[in-house]
C-alpha cells in the first residue's frame, strides 16, 4: 500500500465511504508479515537506502506481494533481474498501480517515479563493448533511482583505445566512474590510470571459452595495476551503482 | 635527490663549495632514466597521488635507486611489501637519508614524514582476527601517508558478534570503512549491513585447507548480500587504503 | 505392497475371496528384486532410518516400482527432488495408494502419513533469504518424516542483522540448528557464534556470477570462524535434515 | 592470571605480604585489553565452550599474553597448531605456569589439567591411514579438553576393509564418530553406512598429485552417498572435535 | 557397403542384372573419401579393434555416411552417444540395412550382429547406484561388441556395503572389473581392495552441487588408496569397456 | 551504405532523380553514430584490417545497423558467430544488399565479395576430428576474407597418426599452420614438431567430462613441448585466422 | 623379523644358545601390533600382492618398524617416496638387515632381493622427456619387485616424433605399456593409437606455469582420443606399475 | 665436442701428436647416446632451429653431457632456466670450453657466440613492469641466439599509459612484438589494438593473491579483445621468442 493509497483509505473512512471494519482489515492485511520474506523495512533509517528487490529466483506472486509493502516506506521501489514475462505478470497483478513500468534494456521493474538528482556529482558508466550494455543499464537505472546524475560512455574498449581518449573528458568530469567490461576486462585498468576519482570495476559475463562467464574479467580487475580500483561481482550492475551512489553522496 | 638536497646542492654551487662540473654531473645522474624502470613521475598531476613502490620482487638495489627519484616529486615515498632484511639493506644504501624508517607491523618502508591529516573524515580499518593485522597495518600506513585520519577496530569477527556491536559507534563515525578478514570473510557482509558509508572489503590469505589462501574470503565478499560493498585483491592493504583515501577526499 | 495391503491380501485368502495361486503370485511379484536397483531394505535395522528415494535421475516408472517395496518396511516413504510432472506420473501409476501426496514447496513426494514427533527437541531451520526456501523446505519435510519437531526462521540474512536478533530466541530454543544460505553464506558463522547447539550449515546454489552455484557459500561455511559448524553438500536439504535428526534423537 | 594466582595475590594482600598499590597494578595489568586481540571472554556463558587459541600465524609473544587472560575464565586453555619451537618459546615466557605442556603428536599446547570426562558417551576417532594421525590427535586432545571420552581406531582405510570390520564394534559403541581421511576420503562413506550415530567427516591434506591438498577427500565427503554425514574443513581436527563434543553433550 | 552387398553387386554384374558402368559408379561412390572425415580404416590391422563412431556432435547425415564405409571392414559397427531421435533418423536413411538396431539403455546404435564371446574371461560391470546404469550399459554393449562375456552387478554402493559383499563372488570371478560410480566414487576403492584382477574406475556425472558433474568421483578414483586402480574419463563407458576388452584378451 | 550505394546516391542527385534534402538526410543517417556502439572505423588505417562483427550477443537489429556503416570502409564485412535464424533476420532487414550470404558451416555472415588472395603463401587449417570442423571453417572464411589462400586438412588426429603423415606435405607447404583440436589437443604438439612454420594452436570445446569444454585442449596447447606454438582462446577460429593472416602477410 | 631370522632364532633355542624366555620375548615383540599402523598382512592372500610402504609422511622410525613385520610375509618389501636422508636413517636402524638398499633414481628403499621375472610378458616404460625419469624409475623398480620384465624407452616425446618411431618395435613387443609424460602429456595419445596392448597413462608434475603441477598432462590423458588408455594419479609411478603388473600376470 | 675440437683432434692425429686408438676412443665417446636423453639432433634440418636445453629439473651433470653433443651441430647452444649455482657447476665441468657464459638477468647459459642478426626485422620486447624483466630477458637472449635484432621497451604498463605512447614508435617499427605482463595482463590488449604486426602475449607469474601465479594474466590475454594476439605459457620467455623468431624469418 503506497502512502497515497493509505491516505485515500483514511479519507474514505473519514468520508464514510468505507466502514471502519473493512478499512481495518485492509490496513492489517497490507502490514502483516509475509510468510516467505522478512523485509528489512528499517533499512532506509540505517543505511539511507531502501531495500531493493532482487527479482531472480522470486516468483511474480512473491514480487507482487513485496512491492506494495516496500512502497509504504520509499517513493520508488526498484526490482532488478526481472524478465519481460515476469514483469508483465507483476504488472497485471498490481494493475491498480499505474506507475510501475518495465525498463527492458536494464531488465528492471520500477514502481514510482525516478526522483530528480539529489547530487551535483555525476556517475560515469563506461563499457568496453556493446554486449556489456544490459549490465550497464542496470547500473544506470539503479543510480538514477537513488538520485544520481549519470553519463553513459559505451563501447570504448581498449582494442581501439582512441575511442576512449575521445571521451576522456566526460569520464574525468564524473565524481565516480563505473567501468563494465567482459572478456579481458582491461578497460578498468586503463581508465583507473587516467582518472583521479574512485573507479568501480564491474566485470561482465560477456565472452566465451576461457572467459569462463566473467572469471577472466573479474581476475583482471582484482589484479588491476591501476591503484584504487575496487571490484563488484560479475554482472552486478545494481551493486556497482549502489556503491557508486554512496560515494557520490559523500 | 630530495628537494632539500637539490637546494643544498645549488647553494653549495652559489657558495663555491661545489664546482659547476661536479654539480652538473650529480644533477644529471639523479635525473637520468633507470634502465629497469620507467617511473610514472607525472602521476601526482594526473591522479593526485604519487607513485608508490611495490617492494615484492624488487631488489634492495632497485628500490634504493627508485626512492630518491620519487622523493624529488613528493614529500613522502611509500614502499610496501618489504621484508625486514631488504628494508635494512635499503637503509644502508641510502644511509644519508635519515628519515627513512621501516614500519615492521605493516612491512612498509617510509621515506619522509607522514603528513598531518588533510581531511576531517576518518577511515575505519576493521579486522576479523588478530592474524589479519599485518594487512590492516599496510592499509593504515598507506592511508596515513595519503593524509587520512584512521581508526583501528581489530579482532571483532562474527563468531563473537557482541565484540563488533561494542565498537559499532567508532565504525559508524568513519566516512569510509575497510573490512579485512580471512577464512569465511563474513565480517564484510555484517558491517556492510550496519553502516551507511562505503565499505571496502579486503580479503586476507589467513586460513588453511579450503580457504585456499584467501579465495574463500574473496568469494564471500564478492557475493556479499550487503549492498554497496566493493572488493580489492587478497592481502591488498595498500589498494584498499588507496581507494579509501580517494573516497575520503571526495 | 504396504503392510495393510499385505494383511488385506491374506484376509482375502482366508475369506476365500482370493485363491491361493493368485495370492502367491501377487506376493512373489511384490517381493521380487528390481533389475535396476538393489534396495537397502535392512537399512532401518542398521541405522534406524529407512532408505529414502533420491528422485533426480530416476524415471517415474522406476520410482513407482521402488515406493511399494520400501513401504513394506516403513510407515512413510520419502522421495526427494521430484518435479511436479514426475510426481503426477508416479501418483497416476500408484493411483490405488491414496496417501501419496506431493509437497510442491519442497519438491518431495511423500507416501504415508508424516508421523507425530518422537522427540521433544526441535530442529530450527533458518534461511538467509527467500530464495533459499525450497532447499529449507526439503529439509523441513525430511525432518518431519523422521519424527522431529521443527521451527522455521526464514529470510534473516546478515545484511539486516536485526531481523536475526529478533528471532534469536526461537533459534536458541532448538536442540539442533540448520542454516541455509547462498551467496556469501555468512549467516552460518553468525548463528554459529550465537548458539550452544550443533549447527549444520547448508549452502544453497542461490546467487550468480562468482557465487559459482553455491561454491562461494560452501567455502564460507567450511571456513567458518564460528567453531563447531559442520557442512553438507550444496542444496542438500535432505542430508542436513537427516544429520539433524540423528543428533536430535541422541 | 589463573584463579589460583588471583587468590594467592589477594591472600598476600590480606597477609600484608603485598602492598595494595602493587597488587592493584598487577590486577589491572592482567585485566587490561590486549592491543592486538579482543578476546571473547563471554564465550563460555554464551556457548558453553571457552575460546581456544588458534596458534598458526600468532607469535609466541602473542600466545603468551593470551593464555593467562583466558585461564582466568576456564580450567584448561587449549592452543592448537603450535610448532615445537613456538611451544618451547611460550613455555619459557610462562615459566611460572608449570602446568603448560606440549602434546607433540597433536601439535597442541595445553595449559591446565585435562578434565575428567563429563559424559558417558564416547567419541570414536577413526583414521584411514597412519599419515592422518596428527590431525586425528588434534581432535583427540580437543575432545578430551572439552570433557569427552574418546576411542581411537587408526589405519583402517577401505583398501583393506577387513581391518575396519574388525573394529566395527568399537566404532558402533560411540555416540559420535569422527572419520579422518585423505586421498580418496572413501572411509567416511563406508563408516557412514554402517553406524547409526552422527558421523563427522574430517578430510586431511594427505596425498599428492590430484589429491590437491585434501580437495579430493573434501569433495568425496561432501558427496557421500551415506546419509547424515557432515563435513568440516581440511585438517580441521579441532573443529571436528568441537562439533562432536557439542553433539556428545546433547 | 557391407561385404555381402559388395558380393551381391558383383553377382548382379555377372548375371547381367547390373551393367558395368552403374556397378563401377556404385563401387566408386562407396569407396570415395568423405570430405568431413578421414576414417581410420587400417585401425583393425594396427590395434585389433575397428574404429567406433562417437555419435555426439555428428549429424545423422554424417553417421549415415560413416557406417557403411566401416561395415566394409568389420562385422559389427558401434556408434555411441546417439539420442533416440538421431538413431531413428539414421535408421531411416539406412533403411536397407535391417540389422541396425538402437540400444536405448546404452544410447548406442549397433550395425550388425553382436558376435559370440571370443574369450572365456568375464568383464564384471559394477555400479554404485541406479543412476549410473546408462553409462554402465554403454560399457556393456561395447564389451559385448568386442567379443567379451560380461556380468552386471548394479546398485551396490558403499552406503549399504552388505549389498556389495552379497555379490562379491560374481565380481571376483571376473577377469577384469569396471566400477562405475558418481557422487563420492568410493566404490572403486572398496572393490579395488577386494579383488586381484585389474579394476577400471569409471566416474559418472551423477550427483549435484559439489559433485561438479563427476569431478568429485574422478578425483576420488585417481586418489584411490586401493592399488592398481586405473581411471578413464567421466561417463566414458565406451573407453572403460575398450580398455577392459584389451585386458580380457591378453 | 556501401561505396557503390553512395555513388549511386550522388549520381541520382546529379541526375535530379533525388532532391538534395532527401539525399542529405540519407547520407546523414548513414553516418550518424549508433547509440549502442562506437565503431572503430579507423581500424583499417591503424592495423590494416577492418573491424569485424562478433555476432554472439548482438541482436539482428544491431547487426543490421552495423553492417552498412562498416561497408562504407571495406569491401567485405565479416560477421561471426551468427545462428541461421539470426542470419536470416539480418538478410531480411538488409534485403536490398543482395551480396550478403550466410556460410552455415562456419556460422558466418559475409557482406560483399570474398577478395582474391593477396598473398602467395598458404594458411593450412588442420583439425583432429570431424567435430572440430565448424571452428575450422570459421577460421577458413576469416582467412579468405582477409585475402589468404587456404588449404584444409581435416580429421587427422593423433590416435591414427598415419593419417597425419599422409598429408604432411600439404601442411609443410603452408606458410602458417592452424591446428584445431578438442579433447586431448595433442595434435598441435605433433604438428609443431614436424613443421618449420609458425603454428597457431586453436583449442576447441569438443569433448565431454573432464575436457571441461576445451580447458583440457587449451592446457595441452599452452604446455606444448613443441617449441614455437602459440595459442588462442577456445573455439576462437576467427582470432586464429586473424593472427595467421597477419603472419602470412609479413 | 624375516623368515630366515625366525628360523635362526628357533635354531638358537634348540642349540641352547638362546633361552626360551628371551626367545619368547623377541618373537612376541616382532609380532605385536604397531600403535600407529594396522598393517594389511592378509593382502597377499587377497590380492596376490604384498602391502607396500608409501614412505612420504612416515618417519624413519615408523618405516623401520613396519619393514620387519612385512618381511615376515613376503620376500621383498618395497618402500616408495623415500628421500636419501630418510633412507639412510632407516638403513642405520635396521643395520642388521644387510639386504636393504636404496635405489636413488627411483627414490625407493628395497628390502630383500628383487625376484627373477615370473612372466614372459614385458612391461614397456616410455617417457616423453628426461625429467620424467624419476617417476618412470619408481615404476620400473615396482614392476621388477612384482616379478615383471621391463623395457625402458626414455625421452621420446612428440616434439621430435621420429624418436618414438625409431623405438616403436620395442614398445609394440611389450604386453603392457606405461607412458609417463608431463607438460602437454600428448605422448600417451600417440602411443595409444599405435599399439594393441593396454596403455597406462602416467601424468607427471613436470612443467611450469599452466601445467599446474601435472594437471595439464592429467587432463590430456583422461581425454585421450586414443581408445583404451587408462590413467593413474600424477607422479604415481608405483600405481602405474602395480596395475601393469596385474595386467601382465593375466 | 665442438666442430673446432673435432678438427683439432684430427689434426693431432695427422701430426702424430695423438695415436689412432686414443682418437678413436674420444670420438666414439663423444658420439655415443646418453642413457637418460634421446637428443633430437635432426631438429635443425627439420625445423631450422637447434634443440635447446630446458635446464629446470636437469642436473649440472646432465647439462654438461648434453651441451657438447649439441655443439657438434650448431654454433650456439642455449640452456634456459639455469640457476647461478647450477651454471657455475656446468662451467666448471666444461672448463675447457671458454666460450660458455651465464647471462644472469635471463637465467640462461649460452655456449658459443651469439650470431649477428640474420634478419632486418626487429622483435620488440615490451613489459608492463620491472618485475617482468627476467622473463623478458629470457626472450631477449633467445631471440638473439636465433639471429634476430631486438628492441627493449620495459615498464610501460597501462596504469600510466602515457609511458606506452611515448614509446609507440619503437614498438610499431618492429616486425613482431612480444608483450610480457603479469597481474592484470592488460598491456597485451592495448598494444594489440595499436600495432599491425603479430603480437605474442607472454603472461608472467608476477602478482599475488588472486593473480594465481599468472593465471589472471593468462586468461586476460586469451580473452584479449584486440584481434590477432596469440599466447604462450606463463613465464615462457623462450617459447615467445622462438615463435617470434619463426615469424621474423618469414
Amino acid at each position: 500500500m503506497t502512502p497515497a493509497e493509505q491516505r485515500d483509505l483514511l479519507q474514505a473512512v473519514a468520508d464514510h465511504r468505507l466502514d471502519v471494519t473493512a478499512a481495518d482489515q485492509q490496513l492489517t492485511e497490507a502490514q502483516q508479515p509475509l510468510d516467505f520474506a522478512d523485509l528489512d523495512l528499517e533499512r532506509p533509517q540505517r543505511t539511507g537506502y531502501p531495500e531493493t528487490v532482487f527479482g531472480e529466483g522470486k516468483t511474480a506472486e512473491q514480487i507482487s506481494q513485496i512491492i506494495p509493502r516496500l512502497r509504504a516506506r520509499t517513493p520508488v521501489v526498484l526490482c532488478t533481474r526481472v524478465t519481460a514475462t515476469k514483469a508483465q505478470a507483476v504488472q497485471q497483478r498490481l494493475a491498480d498501480q499505474q506507475d510501475i513500468r518495465y525498463v527492458a534494456a536494464a531488465r528492471c521493474l520500477v514502481a514510482g517515479e525516478i526522483p530528480a538528482p539529489t547530487t551535483t556529482g555525476t556517475i560515469a558508466i563506461v563499457t568496453a563493448g556493446t554486449s556489456d550494455i544490459p549490465v550497464a543499464e542496470e547500473a544506470a537505472v539503479t543510480a538514477q533511482a537513488f538520485g544520481n546524475r549519470i553519463s553513459r560512455v559505451y563501447d570504448v574498449g581498449v582494442a581501439g583505445i582512441h575511442r576512449l581518449f575521445a571521451k576522456l573528458d566526460v569520464i574525468r568530469q564524473a565524481k565516480v566512474v563505473i567501468v563494465a567490461a567482459g572478456m579481458d576486462g582491461a578497460l578498468a585498468s586503463v581508465v583507473g590510470g587516467l582518472v583521479a576519482s574512485p573507479v568501480i570495476a564491474l566485470p561482465t559475463s560477456i565472452g566465451y571459452g576461457s572467459s569462463y562467464h566473467g572469471l577472466s574479467a573479474l581476475l583482471t580487475m582484482l589484479n588491476s595495476c591501476a591503484e584504487g580500483v575496487t571490484v563488484v561481482n560479475i554482472d552486478n550492475g545494481f551493486g556497482a551503482a549502489y556503491a557508486a551512489s554512496v560515494m557520490n553522496h559523500l
